[in-house]
């Protein structure tokens, strides 16, 4: 399998943990797509994924898989014992819902602050910005790390009381917020100590070395 | 279980869908939540879905499920044999990635065009809009269309060659589109003829009558 992603980069992160916690880092390759020369938005790249995001897995048949989700879906069932994404029906169903709504909430909202209420990229990358719409979504992002802190100050984890890919979208949005310097509310206790414990998990704190940038041989 | 919804929301249609290709219609009961009204952004419903969203699924434990895709996974993985959501890791990734995409590039897209580009659901319920989103996001989703007719072109259903979640997805974008009077381009061909058989499924056909809405005895 290959995978196409930048080393450094929030939503490629979600899937070298996902790899990680399944210890399939050796079964895969990496090609690196840089975004802040916006590779992931030319018509080569919009072949594999039409969407323009990073990351994406390809499978030794040709399929591209796209959204970190669903990479996490492929990724959890190979070995038919899943851990990330649920085995019964009502923990698939929490764990689903609490880790879109760490996108919806949180993740997906710090993105869109980063590319629209910030130079982001570059502005030979960000050809659109709408910067209003940029400051809301930096407000949602806030007020959902208050979400995410009442959350776990019931549990010891984003869906309940085991880790999970919930956990690791929750665990994007952090890393996205720190990249853009959106500070956690210092209040957001239960939230923080979740957060130590998570950089301290070898699936997150490996990351980034998981892979060398490594160019294409096109 | 209980179904908190709105009889012809685009959302909720896609669970009632997957509620009647899995024949659960007599397990669940369903209480209607007043989009016009702005019912599902009071702080009651938030209680049960942060995000002011519908549907929710409440299950028998007094659990709350958001979020179509959870919701479709829970009612998928009831009887422990998917027909929606995949059953190999390579259907699972393909499916969520497909039904992902729908969201991201249709169905959300026409949302956030009805909400801030349109009248919405009224002054009272649209207390922040952002017109030049909203038709930013009309276009998009128009561009949405034409990527879903080219993958329509070469397969019978939108993740391949059978009914899924995906599909279900791509029938609520243009169930919203047609509410929002956004026609589909008159040569996305392989589209119109798809959504026309996705009309005749007794699922898609017969889920606004499913149930009458009732009021809570609240």
């Amino acid at each position: 399998m290959k995978i196409y992603d930048w080393h450094t980069g929030p939503y490629p992160a979600r899937v070298r943990i996902a790899l990680a916690e399944k210890g399939l880092q050796s079964r895969v390759t990496f090609e690196s797509v840089d975004l802040w020369k916006g590779e992931h938005k030319t018509d080569e790249f919009r072949a594999k994924n039409y969407s323009g995001t990073l990351p994406v897995l390809e499978l030794d048949d040709g399929t591209f898989i796209a959204e970190c989700t669903a990479i996490t879906e492929y990724l959890d069932a190979l070995d038919g014992a899943p851990v990330l994404t649920g085995r019964t029906a009502r923990e698939k169903g929490v764990i689903h819902m609490m880790s879109k709504r760490a996108e919806l909430e949180l993740l997906d909202a710090v993105s869109v602050y980063f590319h629209h209420a910030t130079p982001g990229l570059g502005p030979d990358v960000e050809i659109y910005q709408n910067a209003e719409w940029g400051l809301r979504q930096r407000d949602k992002a806030i007020n959902g790390m208050r979400y995410f802190d009442s959350v776990l100050r019931q549990q010891r984890f984003v869906a309940g009381d085991a880790f999970s890919m919930a956990d690791i979208t929750v665990i994007g949005g952090l890393i996205f917020a720190e990249l853009v310097e959106l500070a956690v509310p210092g209040d957001c206790e239960a939230l923080l100590a979740w957060n130590q414990r998570m950089q301290e998990r070898p699936s997150v704190r490996d990351r980034i070395t998981m892979s060398e940038p490594q160019r294409a041989a096109t």
